[in-house]
């Protein structure tokens, strides 16, 4: 990936063009343009005195000076940071006396390279916007001075956020470079806390930057084996074509185990937690190199941040039962100690989180991508695994598999980004599965290690590659911020996607309290978790909860559903999560015997969010259920488009239609939106919906009717007082609604009561009240439409959770 | 399963009733109620001197004689068949004189249960209707001077299917036990070579016998393990339930391997098959006991039976690429020997098959269920496996993950039917799934077996029951016959309805040319196969096809897709597979670059055989196709429901609807059906949808409008000189087609003139006459309705396979 180091010839051209600058051609540099001139660039890094600089940015910027100050530009590199320039200048001058050179380079070599590099550096102390015009200043002297053409400038923030903005006022108001040169700011995580932090942030910076001056760096971005992922799906695209998709792949881990703990850095953990400090950026950047679809050319970071924005847009949103979280038992020991918190207290944060996404387009649907990432775990290992499906049958007996070939073996890829047993970055591929092509210039095979394991099959059973040259990631990411290489940063639209995702989660979870694991080997078991449809749970019941400690309330399971009379008709309560298992029950049964008497099933559903809970089961939990012959009416819409998320229509259609297999037209939404209007008297759609339900529905008598109760009594949308459905002829009426959107079109009272069964669904103690009220009244359907809800020779069933029915 | 066998105590009780019958109570008897006599049976075993019935048969009955005659029951068994009465007699002898006991049955006590067995039994010709009359009146006789009452007859029909008719006839005329008496008759396979004899067959039975009466036999339902599968799922219910499923189950192999091979019943073999032979029945039956809904009370035959065919009829049909077929390479030398066929005979006779099947229900739909049996393999067994989808992500380094506790590991039930490294029957449960219940008193843990591994695991990973006592599948079936369980069998309405799932494919798959094995373990992976999506296919490319033969045809991949001119608008041409896949590139490329510039796409489309195999690449290749924001129009439609099956919607809805996420209200058919009745000029459709094209479509400017062409040069619903449609104003028009069904409606050719693309799909040999006649013809839209397509300041683009274009 990382062509000759190009040091050998550089101070040669140097050489050569400092000649011709300083004797022979001075004449003539008037005469050319002035993009003829040399670039200037310099490199201006803030917190030059931090860790992370110290650690890896100083070493990045002299592999940038060692790989690209031949190519024809100048570099200089500025240190800044807040400390006195004495200090500074002390600690640079450790930092780049540090500095190590690529693992070839001869000692005499090494020492003239750095000497080189350390003339380019400085230290200075940036704290005034009068500091930062004076930056600006000496490098439009130096650039003068030296015949150059001012190219760009990149400042790195390695300093924290709350420090952003006044640095990004400064650089806009007091550095800029001058027109024709580019302005280039690299900025550090963490990039906000929530999606509302995040936008401010982007928001404030935007005042000061354009979009495409910011690079936003997740380093692991810049790993080899991440950065790989995108380009070997390129290289292998006629292998991955037929294998990239649900239709092959079973699932997709994307992991990041660390065995230390945040002991020393709870100050910043315990206002992140392993969400926002790895999910949330690393692992969901990953998370879309592998899903994204694949544009034709990879080497535009246009498309790839366009397609990047694609798969974000897919994701499926998270709910609480999409995460596990766990945390490791000293640590709010530590919290206490670093954060002086009283004895008592308890930290929520976690420090483990594993959490199911899916993808909801064609490509993926249903297949699972597992994020996970703790601390003090077992081991130290990230990677991304794709497992393929077993599609294969082998015939022979399996003691005969040859495992390099037979197809009944695990077919795995494996972006192995570190550490672990493998002990260095590389791409697996199972060896069953098809040779990957990597670029042999940067790619080598690993060596043969004869009992290792990796992924439940020795080493010897993938083609494994490695880089040639390993390479820290910041070396890599300062490269690409230099070659304007955008999509291996953060846009913006990335981060707020990214946010959008992970926030809901993150407030769902904010309460919730993590397991408890004592850390290291002898978690054994206790973190291993389970998915079932979008739901993860902790594999292990953890023992402590099998014993309700004293005085601990009843839970569901203690009580059955409870079998009643309500206003003289059957009463079902229960559990809100019993009364819908038994109501989709009873719809189901109800169905089943339909068909098998009329050979079909004529349902009418009502609106709202009790329902919703149902159509859900239906979807999930009934696999008898007789879709194919089913008829799907509306008891009841709002005059709104079909599309609208107000629509009654839109909620069967989200949580119900989509997941079983009605045929379209058994689908008979109600005719609110006819000739582009709403309830239009004129388009006479109540008209139209009697006549279809008359041709339809034998007798008009639908074999079921599944309505709810307002708070004011009505029921469908019959409100009280209402002149039209309450009584006469009409199967169909339009109706008023004192709540937005006013209009309405519902089933009249005469009509649902020719149904052969109506089920009312009631839940929540904000029902109470009516509940009580309506269980006393007469037939009065003009002041409580639902006391009219009465078959006429058919079944009445009230279906009540204990909330609204005992309060 | 079985209680303590009952012979011991039947002697004395049978002493008891002989000395009051006989001596004190001959008076008492005729104030008796005729059920209070002793009931009688009589058992007729056809074709009591064959094979079969010596191998199994006459030892089930002598079983069914030790198990129920101690319960108040008498018996007779009358071997009968064609042959001598002496020759029968002598072999018949033979045969009682070899029956065994069961095993803890002392020498002596056994030789007094053969001979009691021998005293009733006898042998006699049965060939004419008096010889079946003879045999009635013998057995009224009996009754009447044994003073019993007679309860019921069995008739076993051991006989070739050719024979089925006399004997059901005679039976039916002239031995018929007379009322109150039951008839149970006994059919052995093979029931039909296809749905057409089957059927045949079948209503030749039913002309003879209530379909009570008839007991098909698949022994395959009588197998310990198989009789076992239902009993199972109802008493690991609670287990089970959250598992059975698509979203638990990864796959289902239902597995029959022979070692023998097909040499010395090649005239039975030549006219079956292995499908035949053994996938259309026994793996079939043993498909249907996995995958039924499980009737609440599993010991009702009624409810197991209805239960079943409604799983038929969620199969999903099969198709050519459902199986891949095989055979043994000595088996056409075998024929030719044993068949006199000449030398350079090749038989087509499939001994291997693998076919996969889909479930089209909410349970299981996705899952694979793999059927596979052969002849010649490296191993005799026979099981079905359920291999579980790993659903758990197991935390800890794999190397510390426990066996038979992490979820992580395989986790599979079998039901191992016999044979095989294991030998025996046996259920497999592994330890990391449930503890299975099973009935204690017939099942007991299997003992261990070091080093002994199934499926991938040791079988210590497994609970693992088998039968206490292993008993033959034809004596427990002959059991059932006598207690009435009907589930055991196979009914009419079962046959049909695997016939009906079978027969398309076994005629599709008549003319192909099996993969040559050359059998036993040298087999290796040369019938592995796989599956992707619908499809299965060998694993492993035959090395003699990678290099075709002199003199063979052009290949598909011998071409590149053709473009070129006609009619003056671009044409692109290839085989029907290239071309297809162009054309659904090319919409979604169109499709693509709409919703980006308009965040809509508007796509007509035309009916017609063409357009389904590109539905069909649509749903299954396209994942990056924008379908939330695709409305879907008509060019056509036929007047007849929407659900018709000659509907184009109906063939919109099968092949792409039901596979892609299209929202319900951007589907737009055409409303041919208002008011229960079918384009009526008063209904106004045509001018409905040519509103609701106005309203939603910009201009009424179709994105892409996908059209054919008729041999007649129609397209869309505009036949040549039709009155409307070819100008004027309407957009949407009613016609008349020459042939069925006559009305349609149809887009205008201005209207289709306004999209921005049109494509003209044109595929087949038919085709080629009127391609190269249009390619001639100027605008003569009257004559030729397809020369008036010309969008007005849109494109055109005509897509022909090879066959039309260049005939």
């Amino acid at each position: 990936m990382v062509a000759e180091p190009s040091f050998k010839r550089y101070p040669r051209h140097a050489g050569v063009w400092k000649m011709l600058t300083a004797s022979v051609c001075v004449a003539l540099l008037a005469c050319l343009h002035a993009q003829e001139l040399r670039g200037h660039i310099s490199v201006i890094l803030l917190g030059a005195t931090g860790d992370l600089a110290r650690k890896y940015l100083w070493q990045g910027l002299f592999q940038l000076y060692l790989d690209e100050a031949g190519k024809g530009h100048s570099f200089r590199f500025h240190g800044a940071a807040l400390t006195t320039t004495e200090q500074g200048q002390e600690v640079i001058a450790k930092v780049l006396e540090s500095l190590s050179c690529p693992r070839d380079t001869a000692p005499a070599r090494c020492a003239e390279l750095k000497d080189q590099f350390q003339q380019l550096s400085e230290y200075r102390r940036l704290k005034t916007a009068e500091d930062y015009l004076a930056l600006s200043k000496d490098i439009e002297a130096w650039v003068q001075r030296e015949g150059l053409r001012e190219a760009g400038r990149v400042f790195y923030f390695s300093v924290p956020p709350f420090a952003y903005a006044d640095i990004a006022r400064n650089i806009n108001s007091s550095c800029r470079p001058g027109p024709g040169a580019w302005l280039r700011v690299a900025l550090e995580k963490p990039f906000g806390h929530d999606h509302r932090s995040a936008q401010q942030l982007a928001t404030e910076l935007g005042s000061f930057f354009q979009e495409d001056e910011m690079y936003r760096v997740d380093h692991y971005l810049g790993k080899q084996v991440v950065a790989q992922i995108l380009p070997f799906r390129d290289q292998n695209r006629e292998a991955l074509d037929g294998l990239w998709s649900r239709h092959h792949v079973d699932r997709v881990e994307i992991i990041m185990k660390e065995t230390v703990d945040a002991g020393g850095r709870t100050s910043f953990y315990e206002e992140y937690g392993v969400i926002r400090d790895v999910l949330q950026n690393h692992l969901t950047e990953i998370l879309t190199l592998v899903a994204m679809e694949l544009p034709r050319n990879v080497s535009s970071s246009e498309a790839v941040l366009q397609h990047k924005l694609q798969a974000f847009r897919a994701l499926r949103g998270l709910q609480k039962g999409s995460a596990v979280l766990g945390q490791y038992q000293a640590y709010s020991e530590q919290v206490r100690r670093e954060l002086q918190k009283p004895d008592g207290f308890h930290s929520l944060t976690p420090t483990f989180a594993g959490v199911l996404v899916h993808i909801d387009n064609l490509r993926w649907e249903g297949v699972p991508f597992i994020l996970m990432s703790g601390k003090a775990l077992d081991e130290r290992v990230s990677y991304v695994r794709i497992l393929f499906k077993n599609q294969a049958c082998c015939v022979q007996s399996e003691k005969h598999w040859v495992p390099d070939q037979s197809r009944c073996l695990p077919q795995q890829i494996v972006f192995y980004i570190g550490h672990g047993e493998l002990g260095s970055p590389a791409v697996l591929v199972s060896r069953n599965l098809f040779r990957p092509s990597l670029p042999s210039s940067s790619w080598q095979e690993v060596a043969g290690r004869p009992g290792l394991h990796l992924f439940g099959r020795p080493l010897s059973d993938y083609y494994a590659y490695s880089p040639v040259r390993e390479q820290d990631a910041y070396s890599i990411l300062i490269s690409h911020i230099f070659h304007h290489r955008k999509d291996s940063f953060i846009t913006t639209e990335n981060l707020l996607a990214s946010w959008v995702f992970w926030t809901p989660l993150l407030d769902s979870l904010a309460h919730e309290v993590p397991r408890l694991y004592p850390g290291g080997a002898e978690n054994g078991r206790l973190l291993d978790f389970e998915f079932s449809g979008n739901n993860l749970a902790f594999s292990q019941q953890p023992l402590e909860q099998l014993v309700p400690g004293p005085g601990s309330g009843p839970t569901p399971s203690d009580f059955q559903v409870l079998r009643a009379k309500y206003r003289e008709s059957p009463l079902i309560s229960a559990w809100p999560e019993e009364l819908i298992a038994k109501l989709a029950d009873d719809i189901e049964a109800t169905a089943v015997q339909a068909v098998r008497r009329f050979g079909k099933f004529h349902l009418a559903l009502s609106g709202g969010s009790s329902p919703i809970a149902l159509f859900q089961q239906l979807a999930t939990g009934h696999y008898g259920f007789p879709w194919a012959h089913t008829h799907l009416w509306l008891a009841d819409e709002r005059c709104v488009p079909l599309w609208d998320p107000e629509s009654n229509f839109q909620g069967l259609q989200v949580h119900l239609l989509q997941h079983v297999r009605v045929p379209y037209y058994n689908i008979h939404p109600m005719p609110v939106h006819l000739r582009q209007r709403l309830c239009a008297e004129e388009d006479r759609g109540a008209q139209v919906y009697a006549e279809e339900i008359s041709a339809l529905v034998a007798n008009s008598s639908f074999d079921l009717v599944l309505l709810g109760m307002g708070t004011d009594g009505h029921t469908a949308s019959l409100f009280p007082q209402s002149p039209t459905g309450l009584d006469g002829e009409q199967l169909v009426v339009l109706t008023k609604s004192p709540f937005r959107p006013y209009q309405r079109m519902s089933l009249s009272l005469p009509l649902i009561n020719r149904a052969r069964k109506v089920a009312v669904l009631v839940m929540g103690r904000m029902k109470r009240e009516i509940a009580v009220l309506v269980s006393r009244v007469g037939h009065e359907p003009r002041k409580w439409p639902i006391s009219g809800v009465l078959p006429d020779s058919g079944q009445l069933v009230w279906y009540m959770d204990y909330e609204a029915f005992l309060g």
